[in-house]
């Protein structure tokens, strides 16, 4: 199962009950659920913790994108492990000595997994992020994260991630659906989780959209392996 | 006045109190206030209303640290201005189209002064950081942020960062007191205010505490401006 559901509340829903909802019909399915910092900063590690009781998936992820020196993010990781995650996101590009080596030491410690954002989508990402794209690698490397972010809207990026790093992280890539990828592009490139909101979240029925993501990610995997 | 005091709650306590408490005592001399986002995170929106609510300063910053595409970030931003928020900190890493031009918008449109990070004082910040600071202060420049994060533990990138940038951005410089440099060291390298937590926040008195420091600002710069 190669699937992870993006749970990002629209603007002007009631967040908690808009996941809850959505979790229950997707009858833990996908392989993890991802709620973002709008839903936590919202309501908090209380509003986090009714989210991530109704969830029975392998994958329970706070995509904090937490990039700030170690002490600080220990102390976020800390608080959304009291709700019940278990994978947190933080940025590869603040580096390893008195940032991620401290925020892996705590992850460690609380049974979390770390996973790097390496690369981005946004055009704005060529800017800066891509002259320091391998430098970042190297960080998922160094700390020995659990995995990396590489974005599925750009293969080349998630099939260059996957040659630097082995097999021995996972790649987790969003962008499918609403922002251009198609299922089973990234997986094609190497990675080993597709991140998908709106298409599924959006849809009139949930579960079937998501039946529907499945088997397109099985029938391009094979065309792309040639089996 | 050149003096904003981070409010980072000890772990253990009960994070909203204790900030209150503090808040009360320092009876609004600092030019402004910082919250992080182990405080927000913890306690959601409605406890950071809570705290702000007390705060009768020029600047009420959510140091968020955002890292993100400019969809997410404006959400939380968001989020955080129904608090009474005014100033927000984001990373200036991520770069501008997708991300950080939509967040400015978002904050022109609420009236919040955004602050971007170009550099960091911890070891790990060197790795990557480092070899992009002028694409960083490029970023603050073409957004046109409010002002810019620049550690007062290395008084030279202050001083790089005031030249590069001139005069039209604030400049806010973290890393006084429990981090090594001294009060009135990043004032005397170009910075406009110095945050400062622990050697204010842990003080027996606070408030003495507070007018020390203002008090050792203004000898400081008095010296080094030879006045």
């Amino acid at each position: 199962m190669s699937l992870i559901v993006a749970l990002d509340p629209p603007e002007g829903v009631e967040g908690v009950r808009w996941c809850i909802s959505l979790i229950d019909r997707l009858d833990n399915v996908p392989a993890g659920f991802k709620v973002g910092l709008p839903l936590i900063v919202r309501e908090g590690v209380k509003g986090l913790r009714e989210v991530v009781s109704v969830m029975n998936t392998e994958l329970v992820i706070a995509d904090l994108k937490l990039a700030d020196i170690g002490y600080v993010m220990s102390l976020v990781t800390r608080a959304v492990a009291e709700a019940g995650v278990n994978t947190v996101i933080a940025h590869a590009f603040t580096g390893t000595e008195g940032a991620l080596e401290e925020l892996l030491r705590v992850c460690n410690e609380l049974g979390i997994k770390l996973v790097l954002v390496a690369f981005m989508s946004h055009l704005g990402a060529a800017k800066v992020m891509k002259k320091v794209f391998m430098d970042l690698l190297d960080v998922v490397k160094e700390i020995n994260a659990w995995g990396a972010v590489l974005p599925a809207t750009i293969p080349e990026v998630v099939r260059e991630g996957r040659r630097y790093l082995g097999t021995a992280f996972k790649i987790l890539s969003p962008g499918v659906g609403a922002q251009g990828a198609e299922p089973g592009d990234a997986l094609c490139a190497g990675a080993d989780y597709e991140i998908i909101g709106r298409l599924i979240t959006r849809a009139e029925n949930p579960l079937e959209a998501t039946f529907n993501v499945i088997r397109k990610q099985g029938e391009r995997v094979r065309a792309c392996r040639g089996t």
